[in-house]
């Protein structure tokens, strides 16, 4: 099969969502991305491991960044895509193969835009931070990501989200000592002292606060627990992993202050960080692009690489189809007019 | 490497525990086993998959069982074995590598013993009770089960221990609704939700209860929990495996009926359970055992095979080296005078 970017574009959306790519498994759907752009006259076309990357030269002055990730999480029995009238339902349709679906077609249309754009579909983004091949491209070619202004086709229902929030995960461990669980008095159950964990799990209450006049709310939830190491023995480690969703005005030290306190007591190993972006909202670039698509701007909740292109110097939003709320969820989907919506307003600023 | 069944009994006992055999990988040990035992002229010997079984057949009226399982736990960093004073560490000394090697040993001495003798040493004794050997070979093979009387050679401290304790696993599963974590409160979190489970285990106190005139303690103890599918997912399941260990006055329906209560609002699903055995020691042929090698009985914590040959008709006790506190911790140990102890009893019982 291959990706036809100037047909229907419904029909162009679904063929990338059937195209299964949870994290690690990019390869097939990237192959096909690679070779639709390939054929385009206007797009020159590189590729470093699953991620590809197409730019126009035509010498206008600036350089617009529109970028999305091809991964999703892993499926959850919601594979073939499904039409339900004006939606399609399917792993991936609102994070974010509908961005993706968008970009393509945008970047095969967009034969003269208004000023240079590089496409970026890139592998890995729904995993550790370090995964990310962002992270590998920013090193290795910080200039296939240079730009004044980036657009991350994140799921936002089609209106400009700002900043976004940061996230971190750490292991809170609770230990013990083994012990045939025959004679579980001699030894200390580790699993059982997880439940102090869980209950202040239960008990947090998230904050909400108002950064750069967009309201952000905050997450701290168990995203994995471990425990166990045979049916007869009592266990002398349990690890609950923890992610914190942070409002973009905490930095590295005071999320990770936060985290301690909440599990003071316990023992806390941080895994995984990514920083916030404020809104930023104010700057010319981003109110002209506000402007154009339309609108009312609201807090990104999600981390997004719009925190990356922040750190790099490049002013950045989120903008993209589908429900953010349904981002991961089992019955995932994307409303149709978004897709139109999107790729019109894409248009309307570039064209 | 073979077995020397005829030397340092203590250099025999390494060498077995040096053999790793965690359940599922008793391979290259029962190889050894069927080897050394295959030399010995006054025993017939079979093989079953793992499992090893050695008969005398003089004809004297009357036949016991001795049974080891020749499997372990994992190994927590606890191999090879190491000599310390008057004590051999590592996995598998407690339970049960000591009673392995002196059944080895007494088979090969005892050429003409006061009782014809089947020797077993089985596989996957420390998983699922459907996995036991001795659950496959009561079905193809039950004459090899047969006898008038059993012992297992499960750790004791070198006195007779009656009956056993039964046990369960039941699963605990608690539900809720997978969101993405950056937007947690559009969905439920599963780990979070078995704080309670938790809380419940840890708070539970154990009953202690006398069966046939020995004193049995019950324990109920989580010995694994998961849940989570990804770092970015908030998790709409979480499981905990509970390991119920009962005393012997319970039968199937009131051990299960007692988890149910304590889970009560919980789904619990049982996934094993194997009976408890009540003492048996006012038997004839028990007492008369207990006469020959000593000691005040008292009652077994632990499940053993014991239950097995109870529901088979045939009266067992445990009876072998090692502290059965001991047993599956990382420390497990065997003091080498337990090993001489049981061996000069059984000498002396069957001699």
């Amino acid at each position: 099969m291959s990706l036809d970017l100037t047909g229907d574009l419904v029909v162009l959306f679904r063929a990338v969502v059937d195209v299964e790519s949870v994290s690690g498994n990019e390869g097939p759907l990237a192959d096909l991305v690679e070779e639709a752009l390939g054929a385009v006259p206007h797009l020159r076309v590189e590729r470093d491991g699953d991620t590809v990357i197409a730019r126009t030269h035509t010498g206008q002055a600036g350089r617009v960044v529109i970028a999305g990730h091809l991964d999703t999480v892993p499926v959850a029995a919601n594979l073939p895509s499904r039409l339900d009238g004006e939606r399609v339902y399917g792993r991936g349709t609102a994070d974010m193969k509908g961005g993706v679906a968008v970009a393509l077609a945008c970047a095969a249309a967009l034969s003269s835009p208004r000023r240079d754009i590089t496409w970026i579909f890139y592998d890995h983004e729904e995993v550790e931070a370090e995964l990310n091949s962002l992270t590998r491209i920013a090193a290795e070619h910080p200039d296939w990501l240079a730009g004044d202004f980036a657009v991350l086709m994140e799921p936002t229902g089609a209106v400009v989200e700002g900043g976004c929030q940061g996230t971190l995960r750490c292991q809170v461990t609770t230990r013990g000592v083994a012990a045939h669980s025959a004679r579980s008095w001699l030894g200390h159950n580790a699993i059982h002292e997880a439940a102090e964990v869980l209950e202040r799990l239960a008990a947090y209450r998230p904050r909400e606060v108002e950064v750069g006049g967009l309201t952000y709310r905050e997450g701290l939830n168990a995203v994995a627990i471990s425990g166990g190491i045979a049916g007869n023995v009592v266990p002398d480690e349990c690890v609950v992993t923890v992610n914190f969703r942070f409002a973009p005005d905490r930095d590295e030290a005071d999320a990770t202050a936060h985290c301690r306190n909440v599990f003071e007591g316990f023992e806390v190993v941080f895994v995984d960080f990514a920083p916030g972006a404020r809104p930023g909202l104010d700057l010319p670039i981003a109110q002209e692009f506000v402007a154009a698509v339309g609108g009312v701007p609201r807090a990104k909740f999600g981390w997004t690489d719009v925190a990356r292109f922040s750190t790099l110097g490049v002013p950045a939003v989120n903008f993209g189809p589908a429900d953010p709320g349904k981002a991961h969820a089992d019955d995932e989907f994307c409303p149709i007019a978004d897709l139109f919506t999107c790729r019109d307003a894409l248009l309307r600023w570039l064209a």
